[in-house]
């Protein structure tokens, strides 16, 4: 069994270096780029898939209906989800990551990022940042929507949703395509190669890279592999860990 | 209960007068602008849906996708179905109307096009424009794909799947958009109207341009109509009844 994960490409909020979590921002030319590409190398070597899974968030939507045009794929069935969506942010939605780091110091905007159990600061309930009260979520079960998560909070949202919808695909012999986020994808990386809480909190997710696993059908990983120039990858995930610090300001 | 049906905007074979049926051809720059314009009217006279629906075919997901960007509303659940797709036009995809008027004469074309019981030749199994082999319909039920369809086996097809799927939806209180194909569109409109099937063979669907069903609890029509500048829209209708014309080569 195979499934290909992929981190949105740059987003607005990335570029600026903002805490984004669940705010609706789009990609940017680069972010485009990067999808572009990505289609172009699941096309390249071979991928095909019968069904997709994504967020509620515009830059994973466009990033996986970029991917979608460059397979000719586009008739594919998606299934969209806020159980894929970013980790929630609560309070510093917004905040530039390296200001936050100016103002609380590098190693609690750390603990905000990298932690496993620590929550930020939660959205007040009439914050208009509030997915109780954004249109998007209106259809949803109001009581399973988070006001801020930690990564503790967004895998026990993500794995459940992967093992009742997509697992049973897999199973089902369907080759599945996840067009998702940092943190949701980091969720199922933890899952799949049984992390411990310290070792998943030091993997940093790509923007806009295929990510492939294979799995034996005991759900043991077999391979794991990014699609592309591996130079490249390695210098994304660098920039990735680097947002934090005082010296991007 | 309110419905919105919309055609896709102008494809590169409406633009080149050729039978389509179920050819995956892509939307021209003037069907972008067509479904832009239709994702602004919609936007502006405060429309607002739950879940779409569309067919297997890029100029309806195309169209589709750029209303829902035009209203900010990616997130939205769409079901792709093959039950909306175009008539499937047989042998004569791909062949030129104008053409095939002149070969066959204005009055045979008129027939295929318009007669509501008369199918046109069928393709063979092994052409390779058969559903049957071709990738989208891989996982779909065999025997039910077509080979070619009168008006009357088109209706077939979309009307139960209306009655079993979307019409549920609105029972449920869910506003609806579907996002189809001259017949498809046509076999609702036959369907909601209670139309002879004389009357159906007289009807043109516009592109681009959002069709409103207004329903009863026993969904009688109470009001039909479409957005936008009424003249324009007629103008519209005519060019579809003038395609099948010698005079148009």
């Amino acid at each position: 069994m195979k499934l290909v994960l992929i981190r949105h490409g740059e987003s607005e909020w990335n570029q600026k270096n903002l805490f984004t979590g669940w705010t609706d921002v789009d990609l940017t030319a680069n972010g485009i780029d990067e999808a572009q590409n990505a289609g172009s190398l699941l096309k390249q070597d071979g991928f095909d898939f019968d069904i997709c899974y994504t967020s509620y968030l515009k830059r994973a939507i466009h990033t996986l209906n970029l991917i979608l045009e460059k397979l000719d794929r586009q008739w594919l069935p998606v299934i969209k989800t806020w159980k894929l969506n970013e980790r929630h942010y609560g309070a510093i939605q917004g905040l530039n990551k390296a200001e936050t780091a100016q103002k609380y110091g590098e190693e609690q905007v750390k603990i905000w990022r990298r932690s496993f159990a620590i929550r930020p600061p939660e959205l007040n309930e009439n914050d208009e940042r509030s997915p109780r009260l954004q249109i998007q979520y209106r259809n949803e079960n109001q009581k399973e929507l988070p006001l801020c998560e930690s990564l503790e909070d967004t895998i026990a949202r993500v794995v459940p949703y992967f093992e009742k919808n997509i697992r049973k695909d897999m199973i089902d012999g369907k080759q599945v395509l996840i067009a998702a986020h940092g943190n949701s994808i980091r969720a199922l990386v933890k899952y799949f190669e049984k992390l411990s809480e310290k070792d998943i909190t030091e993997v940093n997710i790509p923007t806009g890279i295929p990510l492939v696993y294979e799995f034996d059908d005991k759900w043991n990983v077999l391979k794991k592999y990014y699609l592309g120039d591996q130079e490249q990858i390695q210098a994304k995930m660098q920039s990735v860990t680097d947002q934090g610090k005082v010296s991007k300001i």
